[in-house]
């Protein structure tokens, strides 16, 4: 039987503080570039993790989706939900928290747990700032096909 | 013709950030009582505003919907959004920010703005602080029925 | 056993366009007044029809919500969906098509086969123009309780 | 200081099977009245719980969000969420699981479960069976204002 | 002038009941395996089925709407609406009931009747257990690029 | 350090009238192309805009959202919101306004306009026209691949 390649996509979702300011800017600077960001404000913010994998034939599943879910929520809800992002996460120390600059931390950080799924591999990071404004994150990709 | 009394909603969004604490409890009561809210984190808030009033027959509206949207951003989500609700919002001072709260003070900020259209009155105030959490006021009533 | 007196909520959409013009006011007035909604447009409306009435013991419905449904389809949505509101539809000829206005049509358009029903009562018509705008019309009510 | 009387709400989510067949109908006529509900079928359910109250002056809150977040996961969730409701849940034994059937169900569980809280009130059960379909149950009112 | 090709995506839902138990398992692992899972359940499914193909000049279209809607209803919805999808849904018959083999079962059964339209190709079939949960297939692609 | 490539996307809403006819067809071939689509309606668009670059090192983003979002506006939003389509807007003149036709309008639209920020490319044009029906155009690529 052929095996069929699927994705799964869990969503999360996770209440946080943050506020934008770059460490090589000065405060005008900051001013400029961020505006109503630079001052103390916060999200709920929405998680979608996507793996990849084939579909195992005894199980019907590409992996568990408790197994997925246990991850998201361990590794990285519970280290951001609630929280400030530029004061109180590990992960995200020295990083400008940024949709961009989150959703790829969070990638890194899920793509080492992903190691214990070998057959799986991390395919996306989504996270939803609000319904407007999103981020996509494919991780490094040394040969990205357009689209 | 008769009257017609209808009630119109306007929705709006603000991204803030805020914590739980209360003056009246110590840290550790705090902490026990609001649990991870006493943290720093924040919002994508969900405002409604519905003001009830007769349907103008030359107008075919109880009050005219941009005005009413004007209002709304203006006189609140002006001072909200982007903001840090404990320390930023002249209208919050002194105020613990619960979604109880913060309704409470936005329903009287806006009834004060609304005596400039005596035909309407406001009928509830919504909140929400996410999609599983909301509070509605309907100000103080002095014989409230019981629904 | 006790009655229980339940309310049962049937959405629909309808997409359809419309523009704001009032009889009462010259074309200056109306753009004055009206603003942007002077031009035609369009929105996918969302239609919410609440029926209120006791549970009945035998089949644990208040109405048969495939009567309902099919009641909102055939007299509702039938006629305003995929229309222009200003030009195509019956029950608005002579209507500025304010939400307002379209709601409180729909209501008394559904009343009177709601007398089919004898045991229930339209109890709201809530109309969405967007996830932003919407009104709730609950009749003409002789006593209103404040809320 | 004036008590200020607030609502709150708290969302929740269930995935439950589900069919409907009235003891007191024979095959046919169950055929007839419930169409497709008549076969084993299911839904994401989501349920309002509102909890009215004045807003204690030294917590700013109605209740505590996560006793009511605890009292609905570990009284009702925990009980509907993965299950059939015709035969897996014990307090919709003998109950055909009609949406306006669970609520009130749901409503006497959560109702006795709030005697802890004596200053509160249940104020409303909405039980969405889709974003379509959904019904809000206020309790035995004696004298139910019409609104 | 140039060919322009866009993928259309139709989204409808369904309400089922199902069960996850493999075949290759005893009873202890199934219920291991699957946890909650293993118990009757159900969902408001979302189906969005997603075809690419060039835009026809003459139409402005890639495929009629109205066409992709028929056929997404007659050929799956009304086969799986109100059905409990592990005994009476045809082309489920031997199949584990995860999002992952309904989606693909979906496609297999899509991508016949697509023959019919030989300027579009099915693209991807996106299906929703909960806004929580769900999965894309993109059809067995003999050199998918990572993304 | 690696420069990581992330996809921001911007999220608006615009109410639109439009209805679907095609200079090649007489009207009965109209009608029977398009059916209800024919008649003057209107829609509630969702318009999301993805822009793919790498993520700057010294600002965290890969382009100021607040520009992203100010050039979504003053070109594509200002033009389209609360205007009838088939009439009304300059870049859309000639074109049978289907969800197809109307994201390749926006999406060569917004390209020229991104020459600007000569670091990011156009990604994808969303658009919806409902919840139920939207399209995604990717621009026209030589070599694209199948997913």
């Amino acid at each position: 039987m052929t095996t069929r390649v699927v994705e799964i996509v869990r969503r999360e979702e996770f209440s946080a503080a943050h506020r934008l300011e770059s460490p090589h800017l000065d405060e005008a600077q900051n001013r400029a570039l961020y505006g109503p960001c630079f001052t103390d404000h916060g999200h709920n913010y929405g998680l979608e993790v996507a793996v990849r994998g084939p579909v195992d034939e005894r199980t019907g599943m590409v992996m568990n989706l408790a197994d997925l879910m246990r991850l998201v929520r361990t590794k990285i809800i519970d280290a951001v939900d609630h929280r400030h992002l530029n004061r109180d996460v590990d992960f995200l120390q020295g990083v400008i928290p940024t949709a961009e600059n989150v959703a790829i931390a969070i990638w890194e950080r899920l793509e080492a747990e992903l190691q214990a799924f070998p057959q799986c591999q991390l395919h996306r990071i989504r996270l939803y700032e609000s319904a407007s404004n999103f981020v996509d994150y494919f991780g490094r990709a040394p040969s990205t096909p357009k689209r």
